[in-house]
């Protein structure tokens, strides 16, 4: 158990979120924002390790579904948070114990904080994913036999769905659909489940993980030594089977982007050089799914690729990226639950519909 | 009271629904399949006035929702309507006293007969416009006071969902949305309502007057008269402030469609010479929005606009237009209560983006 005490946590927690991300999972400033204000009044979000949930608790993943480029022009406030919990305590004709992020992300792991704060209700250390996806079938829930459905869903305008899908497939494109019909943004309670199921589908640990990157980052920049070196050598850690890998250093070269049915799409181009042909190029569905130098992949989903700042090892969200920013690529091998067989068919560069297989980070040559 | 008797019956009722349903509300074979199985297994859809319901009674208008051209590949399930009112029971916590069609066409007044006699419920005659509308907030129903949500929705797969909103507009889009995730088609209860609401609100009498008008099309063949005057002379009833008008006899020269975002779009061009431009046409959105004649306008929502077939009078679904029918077209003015200016602001030309006002169809010169 502990609390989150100081706005610095909150900012280090975004930081820390915004790279397991993968550059996805919403602008970090605006579930920020709402912490922040939260903590001025003298409120701290609770947070709780999983082995303090009973078995037969309900705990509800929450997030924030749509484009990126959408929400960021968004604030949700408390008062659709407020709503939500309701809704869903309404729903299931009992009192909810605990939320929890359905995926890290940017807004994604911050938002839970204040959905917890505005309805009193602690937060467990966990999520579904480890990092952020664009889909809602995309998470260790599912792969691990949590349902998506029912889902309870609202908008700040306040109109409400309750979903029952016959599979999270399923589940994704109506809910995906749904969200395009709200405006392309909706706040929604996915996977509800028991406080067992978190214990043995959940990804544990990962909120702590967005503090303790978050911080990491921040105190290299404090003590004056490289930030991204030493984050690398924070994360790489092979004893836990989790990789780090420097991926590119260069320059954005061009951006191309659309927001299209419910996401924001990208391709990213960069070049090392001054001048010449671009060699490292990044493909994004909210999140970064894959990179390649020269056309040949070097790393993809569901390992974590994220872009971060050359200077001060700032993670980018996908949507900020732009011409001009001197940047590192940094690969980081995905939760190990993630990286199983049964999870890479569902999560793996083929389930985005490319034609090779997943490239574990670990495998390719650094620079 | 009366009850649907023969395989006679639902075909008329198709054909009368056809033609009051301006080409749309769907493909009508697929509603009368159900029906006649149902009529062969020895049941026979009750239909009841609505003075015949309690003030308290629970009614639910049902309806298909999507693109016409989607939903004639599909057969409505009767196991997917048991499932509908299964659902609206438990939603609601509460047996439904009856049924009731949202609105009149092809497939929209014949399917809740099907679903009335798949749950023993009886059929209020009437519905939501008198005709069909391609919005769910265009109807008498939400004009006048009742709105349209909570919904239940669901598809054949089973998928479900309560849909909440704000506004009527917003039950449109978000429902429509949820309509495209479900693959373009969903059958749902819409605009919940008592017994007192149906009194106040409803389109009376317009389930039988789809069988009046099958049935006076089919007699005046089998009597050898013109069906297409004969059925003019009994629509126009200035006394009940009723107008029908032929508005165009000639020959399908073109037909431009798409569907797009879960609606059916098309463009008819009709020629009334052998060669030359062709000097009359037709905008579609599931049904026919408007007429024009060498570009002026000479019909508009929300008064009915229909075409038949020149010789045999049958109504032709706007998804079945083809090049090189001969075909005649009519107008029918709507039903009073949706000519008053509250409901020409939702329901005429200028609520799909025209630049224009209704035109009353008795003040065209009739050909």
């Amino acid at each position: 158990v502990y609390r989150v005490e100081t706005e610095t946590d909150v900012s280090d927690m975004a930081r820390g979120a915004v790279f397991l991300g993968g550059g996805g999972g919403g602008d970090p400033r605006i579930g920020a924002l709402v912490v922040v204000g939260q903590l001025r009044r003298g409120k701290h979000p609770l947070v709780i390790s999983a082995e303090e949930l009973n078995d037969d608790a309900l705990v509800l993943p929450i997030a924030g579904v749509g484009a990126p480029t959408v929400i960021q022009e968004y604030l949700v406030s408390e008062r659709t948070l407020r709503r939500l919990l309701a809704e869903c305590k309404k729903f299931y004709g009992r009192p909810i114990d605990a939320v929890m992020s359905a995926e890290i992300g940017g807004f994604n792991s911050i938002m839970p904080l204040a959905a917890g704060m505005a309805a009193d209700l602690p937060v467990v250390d966990g999520d579904g994913c480890g990092r952020a996806v664009p889909h809602i079938e995309m998470t260790a829930f599912s792969i691990y036999g949590c349902r998506a459905t029912p889902s309870v869903v609202t908008d700040d305008a306040g109109n409400v769905a309750h979903i029952f899908t016959v599979n999270d497939r399923t589940a994704e494109d109506i809910i995906r659909a749904t969200c395009v019909g709200m405006g392309s943004r909706l706040v929604g309670a996915f996977y509800p489940m028991t406080g067992k199921q978190v214990k043995e589908t959940a990804v544990l640990g990962s909120l702590r993980q967005t503090l303790e990157i978050g911080r990491r980052i921040r105190a290299a920049r404090e003590r004056q030594v490289d930030p991204i070196a030493d984050l690398l050598a924070f994360l790489d850690v092979p004893s836990a089977q989790r990789f780090a890998r420097r991926l590119f250093a260069g320059r954005i070269v061009d951006v191309r982007r659309e927001t299209r049915d419910g996401w924001h799409w990208a391709q990213v181009l960069l070049s090392g050089a001054a001048a010449g042909e671009p060699e490292f190029s990044l493909e994004i569905q909210n999140e970064i799914l894959l990179a390649r130098r020269h056309g040949r992949i070097v790393a993809t989903v569901p390992d974590i690729i994220t872009v971060v700042d050359s200077e001060s090892a700032e993670p980018l969200a996908a949507e900020r990226l732009t011409y001009g920013q001197r940047v590192h690529v940094i690969g980081y091998s995905a939760d190990p639950k993630l990286r199983r067989p049964e999870a890479v068919a569902v999560m793996g560069p083929r389930a985005f519909g490319f034609d090779f297989d997943f490239v574990p980070v670990e495998e390719v040559n650094s620079i």
